[in-house]
């Protein structure tokens, strides 16, 4: 942090450092900061800081929560005996927008990845474990990402969990609703033709 | 500000606020300070609050600056004879960016718009005409935008300082350098022909 540097281009740099925001954009934004009130940035300001201070990892599940447990976790209505795991919080975000799965989840925060250096237990896959112990669990649906990755974690922990006697379920792979088959790539239309079903 | 309201939502609520983020682009970035650790989240916080803050006008030409005098009317090395009447500070950035001016600005903060109530007084006029009274200044570059609103502004400015004496150049109209001319409206067309020069 440098203090005799503009101000502009202070904001500017740490703005480009976000995802999607490049140079020019954030020099946009800077402008558009230094034309507002100081409340509306001050307001800005703290809802980052603050909101970054509020999130802590759900107690059980591991997404983002203000609370010990998160709103998931701590809704009496949902089915405590499916879980869906994912890989980060805003895949949480992404399965819950389709109003449609009513289990709990679990966030690994990582996935496998020995070329980064990641093993499984730099994943939340022992607090998974932990949480299977009770036997209340029916069904584990993985729901990491179809690339490579994401199939070796779910292999993983498919091969560990079987054995205790629980359903393990993949995600369906195939052609997106609403694209077009011939943009579609290669692997992708061999799994949807391999997760063909009767009609 | 709600304290209670989920921390990720309340980040990406004030970021969907800024001109070109979207409430998914908001909520990708609200997910990813939220995997960041807390000092990074605070060096932006920090970069912009504080930048903020540090932002004023120009004694001089109204851009924003750090100190008393903006660096480009600090410069020793710059023409005091010329100055160049644009909108925004951001214009100035542009301007400055082409390393090519080497004269002094003048920032208005806004253009003549009677629709929107904004009339003379409203933007810093006086303030040019104060500067323009020492008669220093040969030449008045006026390079507000080519729109309805950057040509009123421009006129009025013309009508009020030709009378000192004082050269009123207006930036040239024409077809971008590197565009197709098949794209071009029809307005820029005529201007372009209209500003032909000798070859």
């Amino acid at each position: 942090m440098n203090a005799q540097m503009d101000p502009i281009e202070r904001m500017a740099s740490e703005l480009a450092k976000l995802p999607g925001i490049g140079r020019k954009s954030a020099q946009r934004l800077a402008y558009h900061l230094a034309s507002l009130p100081m409340d509306q940035v001050r307001a800005l300001s703290d809802a980052l800081f603050q909101g970054r201070e509020a999130i802590r990892l759900c107690a059980r599940c591991g997404n983002y929560s203000a609370l010990e447990l998160c709103q998931v976790c701590s809704d009496m209505k949902r089915a405590e005996d499916v879980i869906c795991v994912v890989r980060d919080p805003r895949d949480v975000a992404a399965v819950e927008r389709m109003h449609d799965f009513r289990g709990l989840y679990h966030v690994l925060h990582g996935v496998l990845s020995p070329m980064d250096g990641i093993g499984p237990r730099d994943i939340r896959i022992q607090e998974l474990l932990d949480r299977l112990g009770d036997g209340k669990v029916r069904e584990l649906i993985l729901a990491t990402n179809p690339d490579i990755e994401g199939e070796a974690t779910a292999s993983y922990i498919a091969r560990l969990v079987k054995p205790m006697g629980i359903r393990v379920t993949r995600i369906a792979h195939g052609v997106p609703v609403g694209s077009d088959l011939e943009y579609a790539d290669e692997v992708t239309l061999s799994k949807a033709m391999e997760g063909r079903r009767e009609m």
